[in-house]
């Protein structure tokens, strides 16, 4: 298994990804947000690029049986029903579709759209996504959103913990320089997974905000079982155990 | 004093670098080289980004005054003088002028060439160069060479070790996340910087090679205190104290 990583969406060429496994990590906070919803027994996910396409795809759906949700900035959406907050996806996501637009998660996803196997990974259900990629035992692609097309040391501490989590099960791993560089930067933060994501640019802006809340939510390691697949323009939980 | 960080050297827009303070990374082992062959009385170097470019230039220098130095694939251009190993750039380099083609280094110094300030670092000067950069005072980017298009293990703790001095200093700087995460690298491996270099992609190759020497020579931090700076077309050494 060789795992590649890519530090940005911008970064990304899609053709690339065709026919791979991938991992798209955005911790703060659409991957967060997606696996908490699916978590809490939302029926399914459906991101988009843009809000037209949100709202376009909401005007086809009955009503009541979804919420938009998603942000701009940082910020809730006017009209929509959810921002992005990992709070916000609870229980009352139960049974629904929710549409979603954010500024680089829901990007990195629809550029992975070519992928075979297209998975939605955070801290919340690192072990989770880990073990089905090791049960896969193909190349893996990690794909961090990142930050305006910069850098982000949250998604980089969770591509990290993939790579520590699978070079732990799998010694036959061989590890580019960078999956080297991110295991260490996990490996540093292990103890206290929460100051990455206090630190990073994001996590600055959230607290900012009042939003340390989040922060606090994303920063659970496994505190789920679960993997998200993306197939056919819908993000839905695996069941595979 | 903000300080960038680029991994790679295939990143780089040369317009964005024009009028900026860039230093060039490339530890394994072009820049390594630059600093040793100055440190040991070499008149200057002249990066070329081709074997064409260096041998025409050669054709139009006096005889005994300068020597070819370089490598493709990690070997030895053929009608070259010298390889690409620190240890060749010693003392039989002292007033000659050093015409160098690299496959990564050199050809992040061309893509810098519209920089205001542009220095040469390596583990072996990395706190000469970042007193100068601490005395300047200005925007920083540290350009890290890269491995063929790839985030490389060594130059980026290198980075991480001039962001640590940087901000071990000026308590001002603001540190964006990917400095975060490369000064974290360094502090990881600070009290064993020779283990990043054997890990590394280059760092393989060249244990494979046989070349051991050259990793126990380019992880000497701070070896010498002196700055090479590109300007119009040469590397010479600032003589500022």
């Amino acid at each position: 298994m060789l795992i590649e990583i890519i530090l940005t969406v911008e970064q990304v060429n899609p053709q690339e990804l065709k026919g791979k496994t991938v991992v798209i990590l955005d911790i703060l906070r659409a991957t967060t947000n997606i696996v908490n919803a699916l978590a809490h027994g939302c029926r399914e996910v459906i991101p988009t690029l843009t809000i037209e396409e949100a709202l376009t795809l909401a005007s086809k759906l009955p009503k009541h049986t979804f919420l938009l949700g998603g942000e701009r900035k940082r910020e809730k959406i006017p009209g929509f029903d959810l921002a992005n907050s990992p709070l916000e996806y609870g229980e009352e996501v139960a049974g629904k579709t929710i549409i979603m637009t954010t500024t680089n998660g829901t990007k990195a996803i629809k550029q992975a759209v070519l992928a075979k196997n297209l998975l939605i990974g955070s801290l919340l259900n690192g072990a989770a996504v880990a073990e089905y990629c090791l049960d896969l035992n193909k190349d893996l692609v990690i794909l961090c959103a990142g930050t305006k097309g910069l850098f982000s040391l949250e998604d980089s501490v969770a591509a990290g913990y993939l790579v520590d989590y699978l070079a732990g099960k799998n010694r036959e791993i061989q590890l580019a320089d960078l999956s080297i560089a991110l295991r260490e930067l996990y490996q540093t933060y292990a103890s206290r997974i929460l100051e990455p994501l206090s630190l990073s640019e994001n996590g600055r802006s959230l607290l900012t905000m009042g939003k340390k809340a989040d922060l606090d939510f994303a920063a659970q390691l496994n505190l789920y079982q679960i993997v998200p697949l993306f197939q056919q323009g819908k993000i839905r939980l695996i069941s595979w155990q």
